[in-house]
């Protein structure tokens, strides 16, 4: 059952919350009472913050209250550094107060055993009790750019937005995709990591996320949860408003013998797990990595009308190791109309070149004005719904960065660029084709992980279409 | 049958020309005749160059002969910026003068169909009439570090040098291995564009680096040969002595369809290719980008002497990542001895911590202090041959890179680090850890491909050594 109105807008308010408390805050730069303190700070948090501790005065230049109790005001949010005993009692007091929302970093609850256990029985029944949004235990926090609101106790400058937001059951894996984002150019919208899942389930966020009007990509980490077909109807609903990307590890026989100690557990069979994703319109990726080029496409650009993939390049290789991988994506390579042929035949005129789909125009691609003669050719024709353009990073040559955003404009048709490089290379141009809604990726792998899951979201939204239509 | 060791000097020499003629020099910086000159100086070589051009007297500083025979000295290599008829012409001329080699860079012989065959056949026929050795045509050309020697037409300052060395058949793709080992910290040694390979086969190539002291790695790009077997068989030889990792492209439908004007033909299937490269002791590998990170850690760290796996983290997701992604290589997650487990549980006396392996220090893990003590108690486990240590960047927090490679150094057993961050950010402690023989990836899935690679060379090496012993 998706989450209730007044739900979500706890939950809302929790992530805009105006007010912030951190319970067990400290002088010590390694320990989480601090960090959380300076992850307000550094994020740029524009609310009112409030560290307690019953003896400092003053952390970070900010003022110390001894107590919750003490702050004059109702506060939105309460992050607590207290060990897991703590934190119970704290969440209580929270309640009681009025608090809407608790982060509860401590571990050792569930993860520990039976004593764990009952101690997050515990804490769930007191955030219940008070209809108290909590998150956690064990958990990173979360964070929204939006709002300036870094609740981890990773302090760092949140990076620009994009509208992709993230939820992770493992604060390590989340870290990575915001990591690799960060190197893809773009930045997180809501980072939530889930932590135990006390009282808020993956299928929780996903109703969340799916109404949020900030968020336009829902990427999740997941290892298990006993609440999979909850997770598989919230990702349905939510498909059918924006895509859902899902990456779950702990398949392997290493994994299982190691991982069944901290999470819940799922469908084991990875073949059974690729069906249901498929049944319930989740695209499912294969690694962390996979999960933010995809994410990354999906964000920038539109939507393809159709299947028909045309290539321009200036090196071959880089194009037949896309095709691999394109192999199971739903896309063919279009072929080239007549007229495309004949006016591609007038353009290659006394040069060796191969009129053919990918097209490798060599030394004529070299300038920005031929290889954009030639990718305007390809996109126009009527079998082209999608232009990948491949460029290697040259000294002398430039890419056809306008040349691309222009024909884009022109043809209303979707765009994606490989600029073979490093990934601080790939800077030079990518600043120019994002922000125009070109996915910009530095590898032929990666860019086939963005391709690959639009293509698959064009499906998921073109099958909705069709079954309403037989409706 | 192997290259003889009379080519393999001729080669050798080649490698290390001493001088340079650059025929069809020009003054157009995006033109391949400029670039090729450029490329000479950016690179630092330090032998004689000769531009060679009918009408200009001055090209970047340097003087310009008027003909090949003008150059009052007989130079080792000569590059020929040409089209492919006078290519042809050109490549007599130099074996009639006495040069040892020629890179041919123009396209437009057997990929372009009967004509272009017949060309070829011309270029090779006077190569060998001469004994001369040819590169390419249809190739970037080729380059070596060590004389730094930058024989493509691209110019760049040729980055640190390390023990890999690669054979592309695909520019592009050779390019993109280049770029993504920068991006790792490491340069290349010996850089082979081998074109339409008409005299010199990827196994005289394999030949030559498996006889190169300063090649510890040799990484190959391939889309296809009708000289499979001989690929095959140097493969073997070669592996004998050092790693060769294998990338293939042009499996699937989509690329068999746009490939076959290129390239030579190979075993289509991708399963008999993969058992043929489980016979012939070829790593095989599913990405440029995985070829990279596999040529990387078998570059720098020595192998282990047995199959069990430690694993260090504060941050249990990605080790779970890690787990899925080895499944499939020859290893096992080692069980920790009665002594390991009682040295951890006096370490962690108090704090909430699962005793097992993948070993979670969570907050102990933070300070490099606690890190560095836990990955020694796990390293010195007799069960453990390879420590894999896991890292989060964070902003308070520091690695335990010098703890690393004390330990590394103590018990004379391989680590391998993950430090997650951008790739920016990995260079942090990279730069510390990989020269000392800690190859350190800023992904989960990069250090797979990694350590996957590395166990699997030590596979290969041991049942070498069994079958001796069987002999």
């Amino acid at each position: 059952m998706s989450l209730s109105q007044v739900a979500l807008n706890r939950l809302d308010q929790v992530f805009h919350a105006r007010s912030v408390a951190i319970l067990g805050a400290n002088d010590s730069p390694e320990r989480v009472g601090y960090l959380l303190l300076e992850s307000l700070l550094e994020g740029g948090y524009t609310g009112k913050i409030y560290p307690v501790h019953p003896r400092h005065k003053q952390l970070l230049n900010c003022t110390v209250y001894s107590s919750l109790a003490e702050i004059p005001e109702k506060v939105d949010l309460v992050m607590i550094a207290l060990n897991q005993e703590k934190t119970v009692e704290a969440v209580k007091e929270c309640g009681a107060l009025g608090v809407k929302g608790v982060v509860c970093v401590a571990g050792g609850y569930k993860e520990m055993g039976e004593e764990g256990r009952r101690l997050e029985e515990a804490l769930s029944a007191a955030a219940k009790e008070h209809d108290l949004v909590l998150i956690g235990p064990n958990t990173l926090g979360f964070f929204n750019a939006d709002a300036r609101l870094n609740a981890t106790f990773y302090p760092e400058t949140l990076p620009p937005g994009s509208g992709i937001s993230v939820i992770s059951q493992s604060g390590g894996v989340g870290r990575a995709a915001l990591e690799k984002l960060r190197d893809e150019g773009l930045g997180v919208n809501k980072w939530i990591g889930v932590g135990n899942r006390a009282t808020l389930e993956f299928s929780d966020f996903v109703d969340y996320l799916a109404e949020d009007p900030a968020t336009s990509v829902i990427a999740v980490f997941i290892e298990g949860t006993d609440k999979g077909r909850e997770l598989m109807e919230a990702a349905r609903r939510a498909a059918q408003k924006k895509p859902i990307l899902i990456f779950r590890t702990g398949n392997s026989d290493l994994a299982q013998k190691s991982a069944v100690t901290h999470t819940g557990s799922m469908i084991k069979s990875p073949k059974l797990f690729s069906d249901a994703c498929a049944q319930y319109n989740l695209i499912e990726v294969k690694s962390t990595n996979e999960l933010v080029c995809a994410a990354k496409a999906l964000a920038l650009m539109p939507l393809p009308k159709g299947e028909g993939i045309g290539m321009v390049t200036h090196t071959a290789g880089p194009s037949i190791e896309l095709l691999d991988y394109l192999e199971a994506a739903p896309c063919r390579l279009a072929d080239f109309t007549p007229q495309t042929m004949a006016e591609l035949k007038t353009l290659f005129k006394g040069i060796p070149v191969i009129l053919k789909n990918p097209l490798d125009a060599a030394a004529f691609g070299y300038s920005p004005e031929g290889y954009g003669r030639v990718s305007e050719v390809v996109l126009a024709d009527s079998h082209v719904d999608l232009l990948v353009a491949i460029h290697a990073l040259h000294k002398n040559w430039k890419f056809a960065t306008s040349q691309l955003v222009a024909i884009q404009e022109k043809f209303q048709k979707p765009v994606l660029a490989c600029y073979i490089s490093t990934v601080a290379g790939a800077k030079l141009v990518r600043d120019e084709l994002q922000p125009a809604g070109i996915p910009c990726f530095a590898s032929i792998q990666e860019a086939a992980w963005g391709l690959g899951a639009v293509l698959r979201y064009r499906r998921i939204r073109t099958n909705d279409f069709n079954e309403l239509l037989q409706d």
